[in-house]
């Protein structure tokens, strides 16, 4: 069997947003098995909604389409899918009572247009929607099962992994096993280097690589006759890879460095504060992104004026006044400044510059550093990032290099 | 006329790399007064290529196809728009003898390979790319122009305005304008109420709604005969919605609660500093996302602990015990004590149940207090998210609702 997608949505087409459904979708359902053939983005039009549904229908077994179940008058996914089965529309009182629900819970009066959303294509199968008001559905067109999920991420996601994922399984089964090992420390070529003949195009299990704010995934793709040889496949590759990669790799599926951090200084009944200034915040919300977090995180100090490093972190003014506030020096000064203040087990500070102004030819855009304290005393790491990054993946990569210097120190000290 | 866009490659129908041409080229497009009705997205297969760039040209007066015309076997863009003219392939020798150059001047010999990109459909226009060795095409293909462009976008984009740009323009003149307000404070359905009959599909200019975090946009797209009327057009809306949605219009196009609030801040000449509980440092990353936030964001507190409320913002440990950390008295004491600490102008404060532990029938998850200090008191804001939000939606969700307190406050007190 094989899939389309299909996206609604003008602003789509328009380009004013992107669309990281497909390719999310296009992944979950390669790795079931699933491999799309087809991917089609349409603007707010009933009849090319229902053309493209039509069309979809006959080419394949699963067609899967997101957005256009919203409230609003833009919003043509029933009406299409309804016209491409050739069916009316009734309303559902099952999930009229739910939107009625749903707004009588936030304490909201409900807008009479939300109640669009309780119509649905005669015969199909409405998906609950936890995450939001308006639910999905699922109907068969000619001899392909059609579902329609909401455009919004948060929604779509859970709705596909409770409703498509679980049909797709009963329809039988190949095998195929994916693993992701996530890596920090060295570059994507770097990395592809080490792995070497693993890339081979064409080689089984697959292997491959994907950068994002400096970690690097490895993704490994097994497919056999059975799941149970494809999981025995990818788990030996899993072995080598990791045999190959040593400390490089943190984690493995989704892990965040914030979460891998956390469980290591949950693990040891250790605590954690931090000090920014040029990430103002980020490495905080990074690490506290975590649930539970308060278990190990104190608190922190953003202090991005250097009056703020002097009165919240002790740090000499002599000292930034004769190194820059953007200097190892002042790095380790607030790091053991904020492990002091809060009396922690450890602490993490950064200073840097993450532009677009303010660099200088000694100090460019660019140039971070990253300070850690322990009961040892402190250090620092310093970094220059590319002038091809802009301000935002310039903080987002210096959070993680400190989060990774936390971690191999803790690694070290097992 | 209208255009259909065709991205190539297995990477994107498996969802390996996410397709950022398609959007792109839609946006130049649809500002240049050609709308896109479909983007499809095939994997690397000449049958299907062929197909498509057929069945586009049956319906629009433009095709751009992006990706497939590199040297690798996978490669198949030009053999399938040959075959979608029904055309023989041709070496072309001006390509060879570019190609033969490009190595020549990086120093490499040149794979053999390579030269299957000196192939071009018979009568096909030859594309100069100077950033790359993969040259476009161009071709009619029934009554549609077909350009083929290369999927690297740094090669793409130029070659988009120096050949299809260009095209577009002689093919005279229609008009369409876009423009976008950005909302805060009110629901979809609730702001599309409001807004009534400019939501009717079909009406010119298109209005629609899209929700982000909280944040609703409002879009707004005009077609007329020139980019003048089209421009007056959009601009009448502007003011219409404008008019009707008043002080829940924070913005225009790609603008961020944090940069709004932070240009009235500098316009003003006043300070600012955030004290954040659940948020762990979310709010301040926020504010300081936007180049130049030094000159009114001094810095703030994570106060993550009970104890860290105490000690930096000064809070009452009594007040703590009696109300709960999360409550308004708390979130008030958190502003006023981080502004006297600090010395800003404005301090806001957040405090809440992020989840997805933590919450009580009193206080379940999805409380949370937002405070804001002026140089006349305290204030707070008690919000209940859904419990359908999670985690990471609840935090940025609070921030935004702290960033807006503080919008509307100075702009009460202009």
């Amino acid at each position: 069997m094989q899939a389309e997608l299909i996206s609604i949505g003008t602003e789509l087409t328009t380009g004013a947003v992107i669309d990281t459904n497909a390719p999310w979708l296009a992944e979950r359902l390669t790795r079931l098995g699933v491999p799309v053939s087809r991917q089609v983005t349409l603007a707010d039009s009933r009849r090319h909604i229902a053309g493209a549904i039509g069309q979809a229908a006959t080419r394949t077994g699963l067609v899967v389409v997101t957005g256009g179940l919203g409230p609003t008058p833009d919003d043509l996914t029933r009406h299409a899918l309804a016209d491409a089965a050739g069916v009316p529309l009734e309303r559902d009182e099952a999930s009229a009572g739910r939107i009625a629900e749903f707004f009588a819970k936030i304490g909201k009066p409900m807008p009479e247009s939300n109640l669009v959303q309780a119509l649905v294509p005669a015969g199909a199968r409405v998906l609950d929607n936890p995450h939001g008001t308006a639910p999905g559905l699922a109907l068969c067109v000619g001899r392909a099962m059609v579902f329609a999920l909401p455009g919004v991420p948060r929604e779509m996601k859970p709705m596909f992994e409770n409703a498509v994922e679980p049909w797709v399984r009963a329809q039988g089964g190949t095998g195929v096993a994916v693993r992701a090992l996530r890596t920090f420390g060295a570059g994507e070529s770097r990395v592809a280097e080490q792995l070497g003949d693993l890339l081979d195009p064409g080689r089984n299990p697959a292997v491959g690589t994907t950068a994002g704010d400096a970690v690097i995934t490895v993704r490994i793709v097994a497919a056999a006759a059975t799941p149970e040889q494809a999981d025995q496949m990818a788990d030996a590759d899993v072995h080598t890879v990791r045999r190959i990669l040593g400390p490089l790799v943190f984690g493995t599926g989704e892990d965040t460095l914030g979460a891998v951090v956390g469980a290591q200084l949950a693990d040891r009944g250790l605590s954690l504060s931090v000090a920014e200034s040029c990430t103002g915040g980020l490495l905080g919300a990074m690490i506290t992104d975590v649930p539970g977090s308060s278990a190990y995180f104190a608190g922190g100090y953003v202090t991005y004026s250097n009056a703020r490093k002097v009165a919240d972190l002790g740090v000499d003014a002599e000292l930034i006044k004769r190194c820059g506030a953007v200097s190892g020096p002042v790095a380790e000064a607030m790091a053991a400044g904020c492990r002091a203040r809060i009396g922690t087990d450890y602490a993490l500070s950064i200073t840097g510059i993450a532009g677009p102004d303010g660099g200088t030819a000694d100090k460019p855009v660019g140039l971070v550093y990253v300070g850690l304290a322990d009961p040892l005393g402190a250090c620092c790491k310093r970094c220059l990032f590319s002038d091809r990054l802009d301000r935002a993946a310039i903080r987002r990569r210096s959070a993680h290099v400190a989060l990774n210097l936390l971690r191999l120190t803790l690694r070290a000290t097992t």
